[in-house]
């Protein structure tokens, strides 16, 4: 084991995170003051950072500069923050609470929370594109292609498809992990992926990085779901027990808590397998594999 | 006036732009089959294709081919289609017919129809990054930075966010404009941009495209609001009286009719004269120009 500190780590980055989303979001000063409002009181309101901070690990795990992929990083929260709030929707899941706050339909009604969402999207695209600096302009188009493809109809959007039709539906573990790819993964790999191409990653470090990142979503999915019975309302931030209530499929119902937690342990184990191929400047990612399954199971 | 014969270009345009479009998006018959059948359903239901049409038509003024800026051309259209399947959402406008056909959640139901849009604003990205070719990269970032504006809470998603704040309250004739051209003028403006940064123009034809498109942009948006008072349900494939239910504020209800037609005359001559720096090439887009006043004035 290494002594690397992952909460100082995390601590650190997750500040350079908010400045960027800060800097790179319209103030809620200037016209549309409404939309700019609704649009940084779900972007600012906390989150774990997962995808911005997988983002620039991923780029320090190949020598880069981590904070030279700051804008990527930034957009990919940006990304992640439209689909819940979609996700959060009367018409789609219909949940009050995300992040330990209203959600933002329940804050500024439904219009504006459609709109936010939408205006998160295309600044996601806009931050990339006004922002987004490397040697070789090629990488960002290709970075921005893999970005688009994760948000897409066979990324989020096919994924929340999916797990909206299969609702109190019987699934087998095979669909469970396509739902999964689609909804969680796919934004979690280009998180990776992303970081790595605008700091000029081979071939085998990018094959590397997308088997990290399929396990680590899997595992991040299977702790998640666990947590959504065992966990504390008030510590995840939303209410527990949204699963049971909405009859998704879910890792515990189909397998059983104990079962799920192995396999989530497991999946962990093959995510950090992924990583052989990189010295230390891959012990951030490292770190996140063991956090994933640590933090409360 | 030149004998250029706008509806036999126009026409052959529509087809080469539904190809595209058409090409450029899943097939109904791939998972997720209802996403991708509900976004084909809004984007290959017809409309005008003014957008993809304005920028290939920049593309030619400045001397370039119009068919290599194809992919911006149908992602200009899926941005387009994106937009009002969210505008007509029963949380904004509610409107049950767009393009001769039931809205996409009248078809497909709510959670569908703000998928579909989502999906489709991805992919308008998506079909940029994987598509869009030129001899320098970073005409394309370029091109996507404007392209994201225009979508964003500056541009379109702004303006609806206005659009809906004024329904029912006193506008200026300033209040107006601006959110015109947040709504309608960004999306167009960046059309003609695009195209013709996507194929090498000059600092002065940008420049000159910008005011064409401005001036264009305001002559449209009167006639579209003289059409929704004097037009024909089943020619326009909406229902008319649709900016009077919504108590929306409006040319016509500003000046007048009368007046709404002169002006829009006038945006449409400041429109063309926008154009004298340009030869033979811009003829499509000069009679671009003269078609919007005279559709039905």
């Amino acid at each position: 084991m290494s002594d690397f500190d992952l909460n100082l780590y995390t601590a650190e980055r997750v500040q350079i995170i908010h400045d960027g989303l800060d800097r790179f979001t319209p103030s809620a000063d200037t016209p549309p003051v409404p939309l700019h409002t609704a649009m940084r009181y779900s972007l600012m309101a906390g989150g774990k950072r997962i995808r911005p901070l997988l983002c620039m690990a991923a780029a320090e795990a190949v020598g880069g500069d981590a904070v030279q992929v700051l804008p990527m990083a930034c957009a990919l929260e940006m990304l992640h923050t439209f689909s819940l709030i979609h996700d959060d929707l009367p018409a789609m899941d219909n949940d009050d609470f995300r992040r330990g706050i209203p959600t933002s339909h329940k804050q500024f009604g439904e219009a504006m929370a459609i709109l936010a969402g939408d205006a998160l999207h295309t600044l996601a695209f806009a931050t990339i594109a006004r922002h987004q600096r490397t040697e070789n302009p090629e990488q960002i188009i290709r970075a921005m292609a893999i970005f688009a493809d994760a948000s897409g109809s066979t990324g989020m959007c096919g994924g929340q498809v999916d797990d909206m039709y299969y609702e109190g539906k019987p699934v087998t573990p095979e669909i469970l992990r396509h739902i999964h790819a689609q909804k969680t993964g796919a934004l979690l790999n280009a998180s990776l992926l992303t970081g790595a191409i605008l700091c000029n990653a081979t071939a085998e470090q990018e094959e590397c990085l997308q088997k990290y990142g399929s396990h680590v979503g899997v595992a991040f999915q299977i702790v998640d779901d666990i947590l959504d019975v065992t966990g504390d309302d008030a510590k995840i931030g939303k209410p527990t027990g949204s699963d049971e209530k909405n009859d998704k499929a879910t890792y515990p119902k189909l397998f059983g808590l104990e079962v799920s937690a192995r396999m989530a342990r497991e999946a962990t184990d093959s995510a950090l397998d992924a990583l052989s191929v990189f010295d230390h400047h891959a012990e951030p990612l490292r770190a996140f594999a063991r956090f994933i399954v640590e933090r409360d199971l």
